[in-house]
Formats: structure tokens, C-alpha cells, sequence
């Protein structure tokens, strides 16, 4: 019994293997089928006419996926673990909403949490390349996010003000109704997005508005220099080591340099970091 | 009476002790209800059914308030100096809105002044590592202001020369019916902002629209160019330390630095950081 | 016969030779002008009274395009190898349309592909200055590829799920009707164009967008932060020289290096660059 | 004669003398209540009321700006030089509009080209500081500007060709009724302004806007990388010379550094640079 189940956990865990690697391609297929299924029924032209069929298809890929699960978790050796892992939770909400729709309706278009499975598509890629820019990529934005929050945070708590403000000058004549609304057209504003269903009417208005956008412009400029140092810190300690020359004491040398580029004294073999 | 005043002082100003991060706590949560309250009020169906027990909400916590100010001037011991600090003035402002409403109508809704508040949760988390942060932040976004300032002064002049050729270019009969009104246009697309709710209909005018945007996307690099690098500065600046040389006393070395830059003396071997 | 092919190539391929250079400055001119032509056509008031003209124009055009493709071709040594070179494939992409348009109606107005001849501009100019600026541009962006590929497919998978949720949320009486539809929405969002041909309209749509849009403004900051560290880093570049080891073969030392940092042999005394 | 011409010098070109400053200091009122005049006729509802207000005094700064520009003409050595400068040449545009609207009519609103002259307020403020950093952008701006012209260059054939295909797709009835209007529409989009005046109304066009959005947003990095890393680069420039220790050849130090910190040799006392 051991046996097939072995032969299974290589099929699903691997993707080296050429069945491992076909296993992941099938999932692959499946995952954007089923998401361009979900977004067609929606659809409402689409969904007269082909609604039977997109409504087997959802099916029919919701079982393939419930049996995986099913699979995942019989072969691998720490169920639990697996199961309380980010990709077992996704696993788990890509399979669920289906069955739920016969409880509740519309949650059926809550399958689109699939596209999340994407994500694997980096492992059937096997682009260590890539994984490695986004590993650098995730390490500068998880060192940025305490700035960015302290950031947004101060954003949230000028566009309460600000919101509160534009709410008493326009009114509700003009579309500012409450202060919430004043302070989702601040967010609106400040993120430049600026959709134009409600803008100020009054001189008085614009001019207030203007100085927001003015401050938007310098605001955004933070988030963008935050991310940016850090990412910049991020690939320069890759390049070079703060190993230092026995010598002359250089330091700065270059990964794997094993003389001093400053006086050629033979360096100290690197331990590992 | 100095006893109960020590009390009442490390109740208030402290934020180690059990009822000082009990006290913080329960100040954050009525600064956040309050401000909710009050953007509640101004939503008109919200109102109609709960107009009575939002109007107490708000009376009760702004006579806490106003009792949590006059204990902070009687227990610290330079009352003056807090009244006129940042947070003393936050503290006041937080506190009369509601006061003046009797005789300014719509005068309540600056309780969202309140909101500034908020920023004594940073005190209240101890995140020693944001304040970290934002104080670096603080420095790099110092640095830059003078930058930014002659940036958005040259954007206000663009914006108002701009606004004047789109006057005269697209005139009245199509939204650009002044040239303040023009100017703010200018603004909102410099921002990228873009509410459309006046849009260039002539060509020659949305010819001169596309310059102007094509413009703002090269200014919009400016300010993010300028918080970037002092940024970078800022972090950087980590990298001479503030060693002090025992013959000449100069400090900011480099971090590798064995001899003083300034007299050649020998440095002390660094410390571990 | 070989003379006047290697006069023709030298004509058509040469920019330093009077003729060669003067050739350049007709093709700029007709290059813009046939884009002007196309672009008026298109124009119904333009077109109503200059149909004639701007049709003879763009055929005599096209005729010259025509001949001068062929006269690549006849005066090139590896014909196949301009044929299916990028600025080959441009040629002729140039002068298919309006051939094309006696079968396929609108086609002609594909001759805006032209424009991409504008690119042989900078060789007219000769300004290498402009082209070493655009070939550290090109690596900087080259070398971020792969990584604003991880990002812009993670930006594509959260406009799913959150096109999905408003979908939920806002449903059709709002505009969001279909998840497609929504997903568009939501892309409009996060890159803060905001037409406002859909926006949000009841307030819990309107607190989601408020979410996506602050989120936005954080995820912009990414793609910049990568072009910058990674534009940084090429000018950067310059301060590692080729500079070939004697001993080792080892290059890319650093600028002020002496010795190798991988053998630790003297290295030349650099040549002025 | 000569005394008064050069007491009339003194007081309008220089900012350090009592007479001078209050000089420059009533030029600067007179240069922002005139710019406030021209926006106020331009409002249909003041200009009304205070018509005749606002022509006199127009016309009033207006000769003296006239009898200024003179001024300067006379007291100067090199007439000419300032006739063909940059500040000549705004005093002179400066002057003209109002007596230009005389023969052309709404000319006179062509005054705020006087904001311009608000340039000289970095003057009057005598900031160095400010001059500084305000030169130090300048330096990285143009040194950018090649790039960013190489790169803006591309964004309009990219504009033209995406274009035309939106103007195939979507047609006259979505508003997209010409190729300059979708290139418009294509500009609107790239530089995310997004006005909402004509958007894409068929799925195939939403499809084609949000992938042209998805490359804005990618390409809305490149411009700031380049000023970001420029302007890093010009910061740096400042701190560390390339001077070369005559003992070790360490480079890079400090620019007030007398002996090197690698080996703590004497280095070379630095020539002007």
C-alpha cells in the first residue's frame, strides 16, 4: 500500500519527474479553465447559451480538484501541516465554493480564488531565476512594510481630516453626502486615481482639492523611495561581503574574491553566512 | 495632594506601568469610537434612527476628553509647555468642536480632528522598530522639503501659465470657463489625477492636454527621485558611524576606517554595534 | 551591375555620406508624413474635403516605401537576414496595408505602424550620446523583466479575486456586470488611470475600493523601485572595469582594484578611459 | 548722471541694500496681485462687479513693469545681454500683453506669463540653500534629459500604433472617432490621467486598455529611475572624490579627508577641481 502511495506523492510533490511535470501541467490547464469558466458565467450573454456546459466543466474540474486535496493530504507525511500551510489553505478555498453554492448562491463565483493556485506556475516553471528575483523582491517589501504602514497609516488619518473638511465646504449639494464619502473621495484624490463621480463644484472646493492633489504628489513619492532603498540594499549586500583584509584591512571585497583588491594579500576562506 | 497628583501623572503620561497601558488603551478606543460617531452622525440615514444615542456618544467622551486635557496642564509640572506643544494643541482641538457647535452649527464635525489622535498609538505600541523607521523617514522626508518646495512651486507656476493657453484655447462654451478654473484643471491632470469632469473637446486643446500630461509623467519622477536618493542617503548614512578619533576628535568615519581621514592618528578598534 | 548595387547600398544603409545622409532626411520626412496622412484620413471633416489628396499622397508614399524595400533586399549581401531582422520585419509591415486595404476595408490605417521607422531616427541623428543612454536604459530594463513579470502577474491574479469580490458586492445595478467587467475595474484602479466609467456605488463597495486603491499605491512603488535599483546599479557598473588579469583571465575587477581579487597578481596599471 | 544711473542700479539689482530689498520686495507684491487681477477678470461674476477695478489696476503695474524694464535697460552696462536673457526676456513678455490687447483682444489674459517672474523670489529669499538643492536637481535633471527624451519618444509611437488599433476596434460610436482622438485617449491612459471622456466600451477593447494600463504602469517606473538614479549620483558625487591614496591606492575618500583611512598615509593635498 505504501507503495502506490509513494508513487502518488512523487506524481502530485514532484516536478521533476516527467510525470510529476505532466501532473503539473494538467493543473495548470485546469486552473485557468476553470477561472475563464467562472468569469464566463458571469457573463450574462455567454450564460444563456452555454450555461450547461460551463456548469459541468465547473464541475467536473471541482472534483479533479477534490480528489488532489484528498490526495495531497493521504500522501503526504505531516497531513496537518500541509493542511494549515498557505497553499493547503488555497487548496482547500479553490475546491469549497462550489459546494457551497448549493447553501449559499453566488458564492460558485468565489471559485476564482484559483487563480491564487497560479502561483505554482513558478514551480512548474522551474524558474530558479525568477524565484530568486521575486525572493529578493519579497525580502525588500517585507523590510519596507512596517515604513509603509507607519506611511499609510498617516495617509488614512489626512484623508479623515481632509474628508471632513470637504465635506463642510461642498455639502451635500454636491455630491460630499457624509463624511464617509468625503473620505473615500479623499483616498480617491490622494492615490491619484481620481474617478470623477463626485468632484468639488465650489471655488472654495477646487482650490482645498488642489492643495490635496499638490500633497498627493509629494505623498506618493514615499511609499515608491521606501521600496526602492530597501530593494537597492537588497542587491548590493548580495555583491559584496564585509570581509575583511588581514592585510590593509580593505573590506568591501567582492563575493568571490579570494586576494585583496587593494594590496593582494591573500584573504581569509569565507565561513558561511 | 502631590501624591494623588504623582498618581494621576503616571496614569496619564506613562505607558509601562499596568494603568498607564490600560488607561492608553482605553483613550485609543474612545478616540476611535468618537471619530466613527461623528462620521456616522453625518451619514443621514444613519442619523434619522440614531441621532439620540450618537449625540450622547459624543457628549460623553468629549467630557472625558475635556477632563483627561485639565488633568494633563494640573499634574505635569510645566503646564505651559504642554499646552503649546503639538499633542497639547491636538489635545485642546479635540476638544472644543463640540462646545462650539452651540453657537456654530456644523462646528460637531471637527471632532474628526480627533483623528490626529491616533498618532499617540505609536507611543501606546512601543514599536521602538517604527518609530525607528518613521524617524528615519522623518529625516529623509526633512531633507527633501526644500526640494519639494521649489518642485511644486515651479509646478504651480506651470500650472497657472498652462491654464491661462488652455483659457484662451478652449474657452467657456467647454468647462474652462475661467482661468482659475483652468489652473485647477492644470493641476489635476499634472497630478494624473484626472477627474474628467472638465476635459479638453477641441483638438488644439487636447493636443496642449497631451503635452501638459506628457510632462506631468516626466515631472511626476521628480519628487519620487528626490525622497528616493535622500532616502538612500539616510539608510546609507548608517554606514559612517560616528566613531570619534582620540587625537583630533573628528567624527564620521567610514565604517572600515582604521586611521583618521582628518590627522592620520590611529583609530580605536571598533566596538561591536 | 555590382557598381550601382553598391552605390544603392551604400545610398540606403550609409548615414555619413552626403547622399546617405540626405537619403535618411527624405525617408524621416515621408515617414512623418505618411503617419500625418493616415492619422488626417481618419479625421471625417479632413477626410470629407482632402480625400483625393491624402489618397494619392499615401499611395505615392507607399510606392517609394515599396521600391526601397525591394532595394534593401537587391543590395544586401544576406537577404533572408534583413528580411527577418527587427527592422526588416518594420519595412515591410510598412508597406503591406494599403496593399491589403483592396481586400480587408480599414486596413490602410495600420500604416501607423510606420511610426516604428521613427526608431532609424536615432541613427539619423547620430547621436550616440542618445544611444549609449539607451542601451544602459536598455539593460536596466532588460535585467528588471523577469522581475516586473513575477509583479505584474501578481497584480493580475489580486485583480481577479478582488474583480470577483466587487462583482459580489456591487453587482450589475452598479455597473459591475459581469467579473471581467469588474477585473477591467479593478486593473483601472490599481494603476490609478480611474476613467470612472464604473465606480463603486454603495459604501461597502466603496470601503473595498478604498482598500484596493491604498493597496495600489503601495504596489506602484515596486515596479519603480525595481527599474531605479537596477538603473543604479548599471550606471554603477562603470566602477567595475573589464579590465583582464594577467595571471588568471579573471575581468570585471573593480576600478580602483591593484591586484586580482581571484589570483592575486599585479594587475596592469589601468589605461586611461 | 552717471550717479543717479548707478544709485537707480543699485536699487534694482541688488538684493543686499535696504533700497534693494524693499525694491524686490514690492516687485514681488506687484507680480502676484497683478497674476491675482488677470484671474479675477477672467471670472465672469467678479469681473462684473469690479471691471473697472481690475483695468486700472492692470494697467497701473503695467506701466510700472514698463518703466522697470526700462530702468534696467538703461542702468545696465551690456543692454543687449539682458534684452537676450532668460529674466529679459519674461520682463519683456512681462509688459507687451496689455498693450497687445489693444489689437488683439483677450490677449491681456496672456499676463500670467508674469508668474514667471516669481522665479525671482529664490532671489529676493537669498536662500542658498534652496539655490543649492534647486542646482543639484537641476544638474541630475539635465543629465536625465536625454533618457527621458529617448524614453518619451517611445511613449508616443507606442501611443500612435496602440492608437489606431483602438480606433479599429472600438470605432466611432465608443467615442474613439479619429486616430489623433485615440492616440489622445491612448496618452490619457498611458500617463494614467485617465479622464473617463471616451473609455473603451467593448470587452475586446477593455481587454487591449488594460493591457496598454498594465505597460503604463510598468513604464511609469522607468522615468523615475532614471532622475532617482541621477540624482543619487549627483548627491554622491559631492561626498567622496576618486582621489587616490599615494600608499595603498585606496580611492574614494571623503572630501575633506587628509589622510587616507585604509593605511593612514598622507594623501596628496587635493588640486581644484
Amino acid at each position: 500500500m505504501a507503495r502506490w502511495r509513494s508513487k502518488l506523492h512523487e506524481i502530485i510533490y514532484e516536478a521533476d519527474t516527467p510525470m510529476g511535470k505532466a501532473f503539473d501541467l494538467v493543473l495548470l490547464i485546469l486552473i485557468i479553465l476553470s477561472v475563464v469558466f467562472v468569469m464566463m458565467e458571469s457573463v450574462s450573454k455567454i450564460d444563456a447559451q452555454y450555461h450547461e456546459l460551463l456548469y459541468i466543466g465547473e464541475w467536473v474540474i471541482t472534483i479533479f480538484f477534490t480528489l488532489e486535496y484528498i490526495s495531497r493530504i493521504i500522501t503526504v507525511k505531516k497531513p496537518f501541516r500541509y493542511i494549515f500551510s498557505f497553499y493547503g489553505i488555497i487548496d482547500l478555498l479553490s475546491t469549497i465554493p462550489l459546494y457551497l453554492s448549493f447553501i449559499l448562491a453566488g458564492s460558485n463565483y468565489l471559485l476564482t480564488v484559483r487563480a491564487l493556485r497560479l502561483l505554482r506556475v513558478f514551480r512548474i516553471l522551474k524558474v530558479t531565476r525568477y524565484i530568486g528575483a521575486s525572493n529578493k523582491l519579497r525580502r525588500a517589501i517585507l523590510h519596507s512594510r512596517p515604513k509603509i504602514f507607519v506611511f499609510l497609516f498617516a495617509v488614512v488619518i489626512t484623508s479623515i481630516i481632509a474628508g471632513t473638511i470637504m465635506y463642510l465646504v461642498e455639502g451635500e449639494e454636491n455630491g460630499f453626502n457624509s463624511i464617509p464619502h468625503s473620505v473615500y473621495w479623499c483616498i480617491v484624490t490622494l492615490t491619484t486615481v481620481g474617478y470623477g463621480d463626485i468632484s468639488p463644484a465650489t471655488p472654495l472646493g477646487q482650490f482645498i482639492a488642489s492643495i490635496i492633489m499638490i500633497m498627493g504628489y509629494g505623498i506618493i513619492a514615499v511609499p515608491t523611495g521606501i521600496v526602492t532603498a530597501e530593494y537597492t540594499r537588497a542587491i548590493d549586500q548580495i555583491d559584496t561581503n564585509t570581509q575583511c583584509c588581514p592585510n590593509c584591512g580593505e573590506s568591501k571585497h567582492k563575493d568571490n574574491a579570494k586576494f585583496c583588491h587593494t594590496c593582494g594579500d591573500i584573504l581569509n576562506p569565507e565561513s558561511d553566512s
